[in-house]
């Protein structure tokens, strides 16, 4: 899955209460705000905020989502989420995800493509400049 | 509770899977949705929508909320949402709940206080007039 | 997307406030709950009820989902849910979805595979004879 | 607030994106789960876990909450609870919070009451001694 990695991020979060349901284990749907956690640091580590770029009017919407569950996550675990950047983004931006346990085990795989609208227009933009910048910076140090 | 009502409304909403947590119950900060879903409706059954208020420049944010919890709700179970209007909103507005399960058990009796707010200042404001004349007309064909 | 279908449902949910987000539309995350609230309501039509499957030692984790996002759902916006069983459940069972709004227009569209599983052993079990039974007796009604 | 304190514990959370609504703020009713995220950290703090609590056959559901907002909590804010015992637990556990944002200014004040509550007969129980002697011991550790 790391092959071809232009970009990684790994960060971590703890499961709350709220997050399981009566089967329980963490309810599916709650990925969806594990992946989001993911991709905004993924660029905050990167050097730049979501919140700024929303800020200068550039809007991120998930256009798709693919989510394959391989085990459950239980609360108060400390869950590992991996943020992986294998293309450079045009007017879209895709991630590959790993979501794993504290013993290391595989519980999601995910993918997710965004894309970059104009929030004055609501039309299709390219991915600000110095996205793509920092991008070419970041691999080149991640690649030492 | 109904003492001295201007005006009330009831509705019902159905349990979801992921409102449950793993006690088997439904999470308790779950209930400020059902809250909200209460006073949505109230204000559809008064002939007017929240929606609309807020096109027209206010915003109504909680500013405070009590919820004494007494029986739990389980999933796929139809709550009731009783809705109750006591005093007559000035630049605040104050709603009364009792939720009840299908067996007509109390589960959780709240109460939210909220605030008129003008969207483009962010000040304070008094609640529109059309609402209040909607009220005082209900409120009358309530009481026949 | 309807051709081969054996069992179809259609219900619908409105847009609660709690499921906006700053970007002023549904967040991707609650289409997981509609997808739930979509095959829920499919089960009860066919004339029994997941709490059912739930209490008879048989859970239903959802394994994969995927879904496209074409246009934004709003607050107070009444969403149509079609849930659709193309194929005849073995161990796993698969969903297809497609939610539209008031104008008819395509908000998303989805597919869900959820695995049944013995609560007792944790163990893949096949689909409960009764619902296959009851799949084809509906199938019937609803070629009619 | 802090005045007879027994023991508090600090800890902080960054807002996500889809706790955030239409209004751009944080939505009232996830504060709920910001408070549980308080005292479940409160309690690890002490050197035990909430999950640990459950597995030993006790459970704690809230019987009562009351929230005062102050101000909003906004995408991405690094908020600050601060969650604080005052009266030694008995058969009920009451906790006040405080949450700020990351200029200190005051976002919510809350009180949670939490029961005590045997997972095998449902029936009330003591708060666990293990618990009672932590909190004698850490007590006087803040003190000093």
């Amino acid at each position: 899955m790391y092959k071809n990695t232009l970009y990684k991020n790994t960060t971590s979060v703890r499961i709350r209460y709220n997050e399981t349901d009566q089967m329980g284990v963490v309810y599916y749907g709650n990925y969806a705000s594990f992946l989001e956690v993911g991709r905004t640091e993924w660029l905050r580590s990167l050097g730049t905020t979501y919140k700024l770029l929303e800020e200068s009017g550039v809007m991120l919407p998930v256009i798709s989502l693919t989510c394959n569950f391989k085990k459950s996550a239980y609360y108060d675990e400390l869950i590992t989420i991996h943020t992986i950047l294998k293309k450079t983004p045009t007017v879209k931006i895709e991630f590959d995800y790993e979501i794993l346990n504290e013993k290391n085990e595989l519980l999601c795989s995910a993918n997710t493509t965004l894309a970059f609208v104009n929030a004055a227009t609501m039309k299709p933009t390219r991915c600000p400049e110095y996205i793509l910048n920092k991008l070419t910076k970041n691999t080149t140090t991640q690649d030492k």
